[in-house]
């Protein structure tokens, strides 16, 4: 029996999924990108889901119920936010274990509901069952006019970072290693993995801009590898560039850690920033460059003294853990 | 700790998710219907959710891998058929116990895409994670001109039956007492449980012709009462009339299981014929009438001799099993 990772299993239900001939003409993105894109009549639709599961997504000690409600939907809006689109609403279908009672449930909603506010993402709909363990399934729809691909971008493009990356992983590190810290920097820090918020109004304001780009989910260095694969390019991140630009709160935790900051930017997953290419002279203000499209395949790090590391082993994976 | 039911559950997340003030324009219709109604740009969109979970909705035991995936859509696709809608797609959330093999995922994928098929509802986006047992998560999205809703039925509207009832409650019957038998009749409603099909195309047909009309998921019993319900009428189901609907394969296997087979028509969950009211001269040549709408509430079965027995208390909740 083959053993099973996620990027085996995705694989293997993108060819059990695909149609025999190809896709009715209204579907114009399956599986494989952040979200799928439909027309629908008049528009285009952006569509994704995204699951939360006790145990493997997050660890109830660290997490109150009221914050797994409000990051299963930002996670879920983050990848309509490296989309560039809209959100329309949510629906959410919560599995609960036995003796799960009205108060939980009702702290989950109530977290549910605060993102759906802060994010202008009503959810519309969704589904109970009972089951062993907790889980939270968002769905979110959104609209966009030029919905923005993983797949777009080319040689020459530049490199750019929207948002902060490495204090989620930070702040998981603090819970985690139960430290001792009422530090300002470590609260940011948890805060940054507790209530993460999708960039919804810095994707729409890449979309026209930028040539591809995704959400930084599973860390910097998976998903450039990410980005990299899906444009058929090669992608270098700068070391001094990205050490520039890591916050002070990071490096402050990270030295608490015994990390050193920019491996926590590169492996921590869970910042939702936006990582996206497109040409220098349209970079918008809010992206900042981090590096470079090359032709080639891959994604490296590029040192002070001109080495280059691959990207690829970094990052981590939901389904191994 | 207050107890929690389902119906409990789902009104308090309808309290909870409720935004501040009202939804958003583009909200035609939110929680508790059998899906969502948005307008995006140029048409009607409906949109809902469906979870499946091994040992609460199925037992791996009688339901093959490639009939869970097959089941999950189609029982996501029939909340489309009974809002009349066409479907655009789904997006399917998988959640995998520890040592799922990649063989199995294929099967169960191979289920999916073989509804996705008869349906003409492409599988467009997904998610897969690790957890303690199997769950199959499936959003799916449609579109119509007028929706039908629960709500809109008025008395002296005719009550009527598209597809058939209880043929699937008694098929997990014959699983479940390991009845011995391989009549054609027990075959016949096992496949009816294993393999449902979404009645999307006469969900169609009774858009612009019904007033309202809901999927019978968890028993005709229950979901009359729900149809009642929303609509503010009393629902009258004539025994007489059902007794002459019912399949004779039902009757055959109820004899076996030593059950009434009007008793499995209305208890009896999973079958996703539709239940819907409208004025009699509009009724459409698929639809069977089975009783009548009145003025007042709740659902009751009326007895060859005039008395009539409540609903409300039949049918099954999935949550509590």
């Amino acid at each position: 029996v083959a053993r099973l990772d996620e990027e085996r299993a995705v694989r293997l239900l993108e060819r059990m999924l695909a149609p025999t001939g190809t896709h009715p003409e209204h579907v114009l993105l399956g599986i494989g990108d952040d979200a799928a894109v439909l027309t629908a009549p008049g528009g285009k639709l952006v569509w994704t889901v995204d699951v939360n599961v006790a145990g493997v997504h997050f660890d109830l000690k660290w997490l109150p119920l009221l914050d797994i409600g409000w990051r299963s939907l930002q996670a879920a809006a983050s990848d309509l936010a490296a989309m560039g689109a809209r959100p329309l609403g949510a629906v959410s279908s919560l599995i609960l274990p036995p003796g799960f009672s009205s108060q939980r449930l009702a702290r989950l909603a109530q977290g549910q509901a605060q993102a759906a506010r802060e994010l202008g993402c009503p959810i519309v709909g969704g589904n109970l069952s009972r089951g062993g363990e907790l889980s939270v399934t968002t769905s979110v729809l959104g609209s966009a006019r030029r919905p923005l691909l993983r797949s777009g971008a080319r040689p020459n493009d530049e490199l750019w970072l929207v948002g902060d990356v490495g204090l989620a992983a930070a702040g998981l590190g603090v819970l985690q290693r139960a430290a001792r810290t009422r530090s300002k920097a470590a609260g940011r820090c948890v805060r940054a993995w507790r209530r993460p918020s999708a960039l919804i109004s810095a994707g729409q304001q890449l979309s026209g801009r930028a040539r591809a780009a995704l959400d930084v989910s599973d860390g910097l260095g998976k998903d450039a590898a990410r980005l990299a694969a899906a444009s058929g390019v090669r992608l270098v991140l700068v070391e001094s560039r990205l050490r520039g630009l890591l916050r002070p709160e990071l490096c402050s935790v990270a030295a608490l850690l015994r990390k050193d900051p920019l491996w926590l930017a590169l492996e921590g997953g869970e910042d939702y920033a936006l990582l996206a290419a497109g040409p220098r002279a349209r970079r918008p203000r809010l992206a900042r460059p981090i590096g470079r499209v090359e032709r080639g395949t891959g994604a490296v790090l590029e040192h002070e003294d001109g080495r280059c590391s691959p990207l690829e082993s970094l990052g981590f994976d939901h389904f191994r853990r």
